[in-house]
């Protein structure tokens, strides 16, 4: 590529991302990988920008998590967040935006190369380009492109792995199965003023479907759901087990 | 303890780690373990506000690594970043800042209690501060309050792990040892333009000490001194070694 050619293919590539560089350098840094420059690779290739990228995304998603999903446990937040910034989620993200073909890598002198080889190096770059913009325009601008291209993600993923309704999951899926309405009662109170705990169960007509225990009769019932749902989960795997063999 | 000691309590604490809440409920839960709350653990107690204070220490950590040492390589960053995030030196900075008598844990109810869990506790506290002033006073408050604590150990750890000036370094080694300056010689010169490459070679005397390649001699002169370094450290890790067996 002449220099003219690097020139039109930073512009692409600052329209694709919406972003337009005060320092193009950083920008050019960010999608080269080590095999195009193995003698200054430290300050020409990706590998340190990527790094920062990384810790980067990693807390702007944890922030994110932590203010749209404020009932999540943290282990759920955990699941979530590794899922999001896992390779398999950033790769896939890299290659939607359409970032290989930007990408500067000597192939020939990769040992292998083959579509992992394409993932994985989407992955990298998505992440050098997130610590590109951070460094050239700030937290905020960096903040808006993982809005844009990583926080959807969030939303597909946290939707298996966090409960936020299990009241209203329960009742959809009684009310399927029975045509009635799962009711709660409280069967236990306990403790006074700052120490109060509730023991709520949650029924289908007589039979207990759940137990929770809080501080407040709301979260005890949510914790009831949460049991009830886990145990008709394994009844269902259960019984399926059953119809395989059978 | 009761309301007005609590309030108390918060008001010494805001003014060791020179912060004034908004929400001041945010900073008593991110000293609570749930412990003191089990059924209402996921609002009241620290363990989210830890997990989201654990990935902006790490941004912050990693850019202030980033920016400070421009030379230093992705593997060196990395090394640099677990050290100072670490569980130890988490807990370290946590106890000289004096946060474990503002712990609000139920030590009778915990399995074992013992200095462990002590260092352990300010560890999560600390990370946990770090989320709530981040969410409570925003970005840069919290940036302030981990370049005022956190920030102080990175350069700690980093003058084992980040070598910045091996030719410094190299030359007073040399020095002390035969009275002489290192010197550098040009050895070798290929390519044109764009992919020029340099092999740069450090003697002492006539002594070739180590070789280093690179597209700029000032580049390819650190990477001389940097071997010659690690071969001398080899010298004398195996001479000692002689020197125990002897």
């Amino acid at each position: 590529m002449n220099d003219a050619e690097i020139v039109d293919n930073l512009t692409a590539l600052e329209s694709l991302l919406q972003v337009t560089f005060h320092d193009r350098t950083l920008l050019r840094r960010a999608i080269t990988h080590h095999s195009c420059c193995p003698d200054t690779a430290v300050h020409d290739s990706y590998d340190t920008l990527e790094f920062l990228g990384d810790a980067i995304i990693s807390a702007h998603v944890v922030e994110y998590i932590y203010r749209t999903h404020p009932d999540a446990s943290e282990g759920e937040m955990t699941a979530v967040k590794s899922e999001v910034v896992s390779r398999r989620v950033l790769a896939r993200v890299g290659q939607q935006l359409g970032l290989f073909p930007f990408i500067c890598v000597d192939i020939a002198n990769l040992r292998t190369f083959n579509e992992r080889s394409r993932d994985s190096l989407c992955a990298d770059v998505l992440e050098a380009i997130v610590g590109a913009i951070h460094i050239d325009q700030g937290t905020e601008h960096a903040r808006d492109f993982v809005t844009r291209t990583i926080f959807p993600m969030i939303e597909l993923v946290s939707n298996h792995a966090i409960d936020t309704n299990p009241k209203g999951r329960l009742q959809k899926v009684i009310l399927q199965r029975t045509g009635n309405l799962p009711r709660y009662r409280v069967l236990e109170q306990s403790g006074r003023h700052n120490d109060r705990a509730f023991l709520v169960g949650v029924f289908e007509q007589e039979q207990l479907l759940g137990t929770g225990k809080a501080s407040s009769i709301k979260e005890a019932g949510r914790l009831a759901a949460r049991e009830a749902l886990q145990l008709l989960q394994k009844k269902d795997k259960h019984s399926s087990a059953n119809d395989t063999t059978a």
